[in-house]
């Protein structure tokens, strides 16, 4: 390799490593949201689910995605490209892609989350990794995709990565139907609090940092130093939507709810994912804020509804990614995409209807094919080995009924008491006898 | 960029990456050394704080810092800022600046630990961010700055970023008073133990290995390994630290104390960052084991005064931080100093007392501006909104009082006894009757 | 340097990060695998070993490792080596061979677990790191290693990292003698659940993810590429690793075990470490598959021979390291072996028996050399100091006995019912006479 080359393919080993490492912000993230009978289900989940999508991007999701092909890529199955003198090893490319498709996976099982199958984290996983998530790839990233070929901006992923797996997340919520309690008798939604806001706080930090891999990563390229100028949009959106949310649910309930100023940070990383190139700071801030604000409000409008999105996942990657794939049509600044070369200037900069209409065409249609394509798997697991478990089940928690044993074994003694120190030692020692 | 400036950019991208993990790891050292009734509040605040300073330094701090001007920067508002062509790219410097500062920020928020109002984080975090910090770098790390033409080492910040955080957490752990029983009757320090040394050991871990970013990253460029020689030091001294604070512990008082142990490893940390480029590997030893000592003895200092420093922010962040600038007049090599190119050689190596007295210097106007300005910034909040809970609401926590819900929930049922195989269906299955 | 040496110190200095991550790793998986009582001590103990280790490898261990000698290196004490121009700085190099050190150090105390003494934890921790970890280090990786030039293939260390710790936990654990409790009157093993499977899935992924330091940082340089190929290995192995296990243990046990999972990820990854360079993709996922399953049923047989391995360090980084080593003399494949430049092609390419022979070899010496070396030092300080707490101290934990108090301080009120809203109130409130 030369050597810009290498600072370029080490910058994307990197990258991937930080989006990667968003795996361990998700399991935060899911566990801290939910309740603690399923806290290691939901966790161990997460490392099978990451473990098929490994395999089934490395066997074929990749060709499907990257490969040569009108509508989908039909050359490279196990990674067998091949490689052209000037681009990213193709591992280093492999890796990146994945990390990303593990994202959106995480993102998905969001809709499953407390009644489904481990069985269905499996089977669906593999089906999303090989067709569904890599066809919107090949469409909006691939080198010959339609809607690249369009001119749709999505610099990282706000419709490929969150919009689909949001998307996703909705159909399996509803397919699956509400958790147990969750909605009353006369039909009132009823809140379910997770368990843990301290995993919940450290999942949206680790998530935040990650994202200084995804966004200014699909730079792919440091000597331009456009990587640098994305972590900046990237960094001030997610601040933007964070306020905003403390702000708005403060003022609305009294309270600074927890859940929403984390949904509100990320509901502003989801929107500026796909701007983030394209658009000036003063923009990211008020695509961060006006995120937060989707953010929240469609989760509002989900549970009014009816519908049981658990962790928030339709909102916050769903709605917040439409916002985010709008926003480019709106803020996307001439000389930015000059800089970045896909599409034309947004409404605000006098670039016209053009490109917001490009914007929400890849909008639609991704929508309409995620929908139906998760809709058919899951309709047909449904039939064959069902996607949810037993009520019994349900109410004794997935980590009894799909792994034989709670994820939490407490204390066999309360340590509850603060003492002055000459009385401690007595209530230390009242914990005697155990094994 | 030339290739070299692209190998500089992508590492100060990746140090100020570290630099926020750091974020991670203060979360995850407050809420385990405070109780479990306030976690979820402590844990989120971070991320309020977090997002006030990113949009605050950038509106402001970032000029007030770096921006032209003799005793505070006046221009680069909102970053705009001549981009030198040699330069790193402005959004990269404002990303490791913030980051910098973020740990300033999380460092004084120690002060106001279980018990400042949800307010107060938000007002006094855009003060600081603006005001604060920004004029202390201006005058240690600026080109013009006074202390920096005076020939202040301060590497990577013992002063500009611990001594800062420590002093305003000291003013507004004095300005808040003490928490409710934390003294007795007789005044006598009663202990209030965190609530789980697991997080608090993580968190140590993940600000040690964010402190690659810190302190090496300061030396902005690659090719000509000060980065690299800037991480051994700070890796020889936090050992150091740990084990000495372990082994005192273990012999005043018969146990090796957690707590000790890891504000040893801190407290070596924070010193050997304004030195970590002067010294030898053995003067980082001494450093680091002489800090542990400071940080655990000016802990104790602090209570017999009365003063209750809830995460040892004043003595970790700031007594540490005192010595840490100090140690470079004693120990800074005549070789290492001509290296970097700041101020002279110590005491230890015959520099006479010079470079000694403006390390001196610079601590005390340090702590003189930044006393006066966090005093006087509380001081009107006092007024204004109140810096501190209700009683009612301390005692029943700030999770409930500030977010309206505790931030824990726990399991609906005992899950506290290991059977032999054969009985433990039974104790799982009294799991039952649960939402 | 040249661009591309400060490349390459680049690299190594963030896969030294990379690595030194899995500490935190090592913490959760280690921490949640045991028990609450335990908690505080096991996570702090990290923290002092990797102080110990830090100190002992800069004072001697490097020499021993890297300084110039047949069987063991005896020059270079605290580093003072002379610097080769096309060298790494020294700096960077100690970091990453430090980091490694302290893996397999974190793997050794996995023996000790849950009833060995804080004192010796310090005590073997510098005889590790001084004596036995560098001499099979020098032996191996060494320039002058005999075993080295003999041709032995060990990439990133499935011998010198993983089956050396893994040996020296056999040893101890052994030498302390099973927990109380983990086998009953008749001799059957008694199941001793970790007490939080959060934490176990959060350390595997942190893990897996530190691993991208740990064998794409092996490859020390950028230029080739060598690295971005080990990364792809290293992934798809770990990913059958835990897929392979979560189906056995499916099948087997009727419910998908979550450390049996977490463990196929670990062995598989622990395989991976030697041949990673050396063989193909597909070769890989079959060494993650059988390491998997190696690691499951080696775990088993321990158990069955009466031997309490409490965190599987023997069966995980021990039997499945001696599979990953044996693996490179049945697939490494000829143009990958060139291109590495050590050793031959294995078995399946028809490279003879040779290769396997020569990797036979050092797993007998190393396994033999470990043991007798961990036996010896141990076998003194059960003299000296004695190796296990009290049977009243391990009862009450370690927490209390070794550091005065538990690691965990539950919330003074039960928090555990999940109310319609507008009966909520009433249950917080009941939290109010609380300190």
């Amino acid at each position: 390799m030369r050597l810009d080359q290498a600072l370029d393919s080490m910058w994307m080993m990197l990258a991937a490593v930080l989006v990667m490492l968003m795996q361990v912000g998700f399991v935060l993230l899911e566990v801290g949201s939910t309740r603690a009978k399923n806290a290691g289900h939901i966790a161990v989940k997460q490392v099978i689910g990451f473990s098929v999508a490994a395999l089934a991007f490395w066997v074929a999701g990749y060709a499907v995605a990257f490969g040569e092909g009108k509508w989908i890529g039909t050359t490279g199955w196990f990674l067998h490209l091949p490689q052209d003198s000037g681009a990213l090893p193709i591992s280093v490319s492999y890796l990146f892609q994945f990390a990303f498709l593990a994202v959106s996976l995480a993102i998905a099982w969001g809709g499953f989350a407390e009644r489904g199958k481990m069985g269905i984290y499996i089977v669906f996983g593999a089906i999303y990794s090989i067709f569904i998530y890599p066809v919107v790839g090949h469409w909006v990233w691939g080198e010959h995709g339609w809607l690249h070929l369009l001119g749709k901006q999505d610099f990282a992923g706000s419709t490929v990565v969150h919009l689909q797996g949001g998307v996703a997340a909705l159909v399996a919520t509803m397919m699956l139907k509400p958790r147990l309690g969750k909605f009353d008798k006369r039909g009132m939604s009823v809140e379910i609090p997770g368990h843990n806001q301290v995993y919940t706080v450290l999942g949206v930090f680790v998530i935040w940092f990650g994202w200084f891999g995804f966004n200014p990563g699909s730079a792919t390229h440091v000597q331009d130093g456009l990587f640098a100028y994305a972590a900046l949009t990237t960094n001030l959106a997610a601040a933007a939507g964070a306020l905003t949310m403390y702000f708005i649910s403060r003022i609305t309930t009294g309270k600074a709810d927890i859940s929403a100023t984390l949904n509100g940070a990320l509901s502003a990383l989801v929107a500026i994912t796909a701007p983030c190139a394209f658009v000036r700071p003063w923009a990211a801030v008020v695509i961060g804020a006006v995120a937060g604000t989707v953010g929240y409000y469609s989760g509002k409008w989900f549970e009014r509804k009816g519908i049981d999105d658990p962790v928030s996942a339709a909102s916050v990657h769903g709605a917040a990614g439409v916002w985010g794939t709008l926003s480019c049509g709106i803020f996307a600044a001439p000389d930015l995409v000059k800089n970045v070369g896909i599409g034309r200037a947004g409404l605000f900069y006098g670039g016209g209807w053009e490109q917001l209409a490009v914007q929400a065409l890849g909008i639609v249609v991704t929508m309409a094919f995620v929908a139906a394509a998760s809709f058919a798997a899951l309709w047909v697991l449904e039939k064959v080995i069902g996607l949810r478990v037993s009520e019994h089940e349900e109410r004794n928690g997935l980590d009894l009924s799909e792994h034989g044993r709670y994820g939490y074994i407490s204390l066999p003694f309360p340590v509850n008491r603060v003492e002055a120190p000459d009385r401690r030692e007595t209530v230390w020692e009242s914990g005697q006898k155990v094994l």
